[in-house]
C-alpha cells in the first residue's frame, strides 16, 4: 500500500470505475440530492464561461449559513487544498500532527519543507488527543481533525483555545456538519484557522469544494496565494444550492444518529475491537494482521471495499475504517463480516 | 479597474450572468462540442465519487495526443494554478516578466515573495520580445506567454533555447493548440517548463483544466506540492474526450485561419491601431483615452463586452483586447465600432 494512498480507490488500472460497494470513502450515503441533480442538469452548459471570480452566490450562501464574514473566507477546490496553501503561505518550520490522522496534513507539511513531528495517540485511550501533553511539545503549528479521521476523536473548543495559546492551530472540520455541535469557526483568532470540506456532507467529492476561515489579514494572504478561479463553475452553483438545503442536512443527521448506533452495536457483536464513532465512519481493529488480510481478501471477493488503515501513521494492518452507509448496505457488510470472522 | 481583474467578468454584483456578447474572454467560439455535452450529460452523477487520483484516462489521452511521458506531467485545475505551484516549489528570488502579459504571472510571483522585474516590450515594435536584451538582465526565472496574451507575440523555439542557457524559463502555451506550430514541450529540459490550458481551445473555462510538463524530478516535486484530487471528476472525463476529438481541433484551426484574417482586415479599415494577431484575440489601440472610454461605454450600451487593457503593465486605457469570434458575432462588433468611431 502506498504511503499517501486514500480511500475511494474505485478506479481500475485503466481508470474505469469498479462496481464495488464502497465503505472506504466517507461520503454521505443519502447521495446527491434532487436539488443538486437539478442544478447540475440545468447548469452544465455554463462551463463555457469562466467561474465567477468573486464567487458571489457561493460566498453569500456560506455567509448566510455559517455567519462568516466574506473577509475571513477562503474558497477551496476541496478542503485538502488548504493544507498546501497554509504551508506555502506561512512556511511553518515545524508542524505537530497528532496521529493517526488524515495523511494530507503530513504530505502538505513535507511538500513545503516543514519538519513534521507526530504526536502518537493510543488505541488504549481511544486515541484521545491529550492537550496537556501536546502543550509540552514545541512547534509552530498543530493540525487536528475535528472529528479526527480515522479515529472519530472529537477535540473540544476549550482544548482548541488552550492549544492556541501556544501554537497556530489548524482545525479540520471536514465532517462537522454531520453533527449538531458548535464549530471552531466561531472562535476565530490570529492563532486559529478552520477548514471545512463540503464534499462529504453533500456527497460531491468529484466536484471538489471546501472553504476555510482565517483572521482577515491572513485570509487575504491565503487568497492571494492561489488563482481566483480555483473553485469551478459547477462547484459554485451546486455549493450555493446545497448550502441552502436545510432539509437535506436534517435528514442526514437523523439518518446518522440512528445508523451510527445500529452499526456500532451490530459490529460490537463480532470479534473485533470498535472505536467509538462520532460521525459517518467507524475505526475497527481485527485480532491479527493475518485475519485482517484475510478479511480484506474475502470482502473484495464480495465486491465490498473498506479502508485498509495500514498506511495511517500510528496504525497497522489490523485496522480498518468503515464508512457508515444506509441500513441495507450496512447489513450487507455486517452479514459479510459475520461470514468471514 | 482592479489591478488583477481579468476578462470574462460576465457576472453582476449578485453573481447572476449578464446577457452580453463577450469579446473579453478568449474562448473558442465553436463552443462546447457535442461530444463534450454528451460526456457531461452522461457523467454528471459521477461526482458522487472522488476523482481518480491517478487520473488514468486523462493522462493517457494527454500522452497519446502530445507524446508526453506520464513522469513529466503535472495535471492542473486550470493553467493559472501552475504559476502559483511553480513559485511555491522553486521559490525563485527574482522573476523577469516581459510585459504586457497575463497578470497572473506577476500575482503568483509576488504571492510567493519573489521580486518581480518587468521587461517592457514596445508598441512601436509590435511588442516584440527582444531575447538579446533580456539576456543582459539578471533573474532566476523568466515567464513568457507563447503566443503572448494580450499582444499575440510569438517567441520562437530558438529564442526559448537561448533564454534557457541563462534562466529557468516558464513558457505559457495556453493558446498553442489554435495554431499548427511546434510546442516548446518538445524541448523540455531542467531549465524549460511548459504549461498549457485546455479551457480556451475546448471552451470549458468553467470546468478548469490544464497541464504542465517538466523534467521528471521537478515534475515529481511539483506534483508533491498539491493534493492528488485537484482536477475534478468532470474535468478529467471531458478532457479525455475532448483531447481525442481531432475533428474539433481541425474545425477550430480552419475557423481561426479565415476569421483572423477577415476580422483584422475589417478592423484595419477603422481609425484604430491593430497589432498583428497570432491566435484568437486581437490587441487594438484607440487614438485617445477619452475615445477608448467613450467606445467602452457605447459598446456596453449595445451589450458588448471587450477587454479594457488598462490594468496590463505596459498598456493604458487606450488599449482594448478583442476575442475573435464567429463571423456573425465579429460583424456585430465591427458594425458597432463603425458606428462609434
Amino acid at each position: 500500500m502506498e504511503k499517501f494512498q486514500h480511500g475511494g480507490q474505485i478506479y481500475d488500472k485503466f481508470g474505469k470505475p469498479i462496481n464495488f460497494l464502497d465503505f472506504s470513502a466517507n461520503i454521505n450515503p443519502l447521495g446527491l440530492s434532487e436539488k443538486i441533480l437539478q442544478t447540475l442538469q440545468k447548469n452544465f452548459r455554463g462551463i463555457i464561461n469562466y467561474p465567477d471570480s468573486n464567487a458571489t452566490e457561493l460566498k453569500s450562501a456560506l455567509s448566510r449559513k455559517y455567519k462568516i464574514s466574506a473577509e475571513n473566507l477562503i474558497l477551496l477546490n476541496g478542503a485538502a487544498e488548504f493544507f498546501y496553501l497554509y504551508c506555502n503561505v506561512f512556511r511553518p518550520k515545524k508542524i505537530l500532527i497528532p496521529v493517526p490522522s488524515f495523511s494530507e496534513y503530513e504530505r502538505a507539511a513535507k511538500s513545503s519543507g516543514a519538519e513534521v513531528e507526530f504526536f502518537l495517540t493510543r488505541a488504549e485511550e481511544n486515541f484521545k488527543i491529550d492537550v496537556e501533553k501536546i502543550l509540552k511539545r514545541n512547534a509552530d503549528c498543530v493540525i487536528i481533525g475535528r472529528p479526527n479521521n480515522p479515529t472519530g476523536n472529537l477535540i473540544s473548543i476549550e482544548e482548541i483555545l488552550k492549544l492556541a495559546e501556544k501554537f497556530s492551530v489548524v482545525i479540520d472540520e471536514s465532517f462537522i456538519d454531520f453533527l449538531p455541535i458548535e464549530s471552531a469557526r466561531n472562535f476565530l483568532s490570529e492563532k486559529i484557522f478552520v477548514v471545512q470540506s463540503l464534499t462529504k456532507i453533500f456527497a460531491i467529492p468529484g466536484l471538489r469544494l471546501g472553504f476555510a476561515v482565517a483572521e482577515k489579514n491572513f485570509a487575504e494572504r491565503l487568497n492571494f496565494a492561489k488563482d481566483v478561479w480555483n473553485v469551478n463553475f459547477l462547484a459554485q452553483k451546486v455549493g450555493a444550492v446545497a448550502l441552502s438545503d436545510e432539509k437535506f442536512l436534517k435528514d442526514t443527521r437523523i439518518w446518522l444518529e440512528g445508523e451510527k448506533k445500529y452499526f456500532a452495536e451490530k459490529l460490537s457483536e463480532l470479534p473485533i475491537k470498535i472505536f467509538p464513532p462520532s460521525v459517518n465512519f467507524i475505526l475497527i481493529r481485527l485480532k491479527s494482521k493475518e485475519l485482517a488480510a484475510f478479511t480484506l481478501k474475502k470482502l473484495q471477493e464480495k465486491k465490498i471495499l473498506v479502508r485498509n488503515c495500514a498506511n495511517f501513521a500510528g496504525l497497522d494492518e489490523r485496522y480498518l475504517r468503515l464508512a457508515i452507509r444506509t441500513r441495507t448496505e450496512n447489513n450487507l457488510l455486517l452479514e459479510a463480516l459475520r461470514e468471514i470472522l
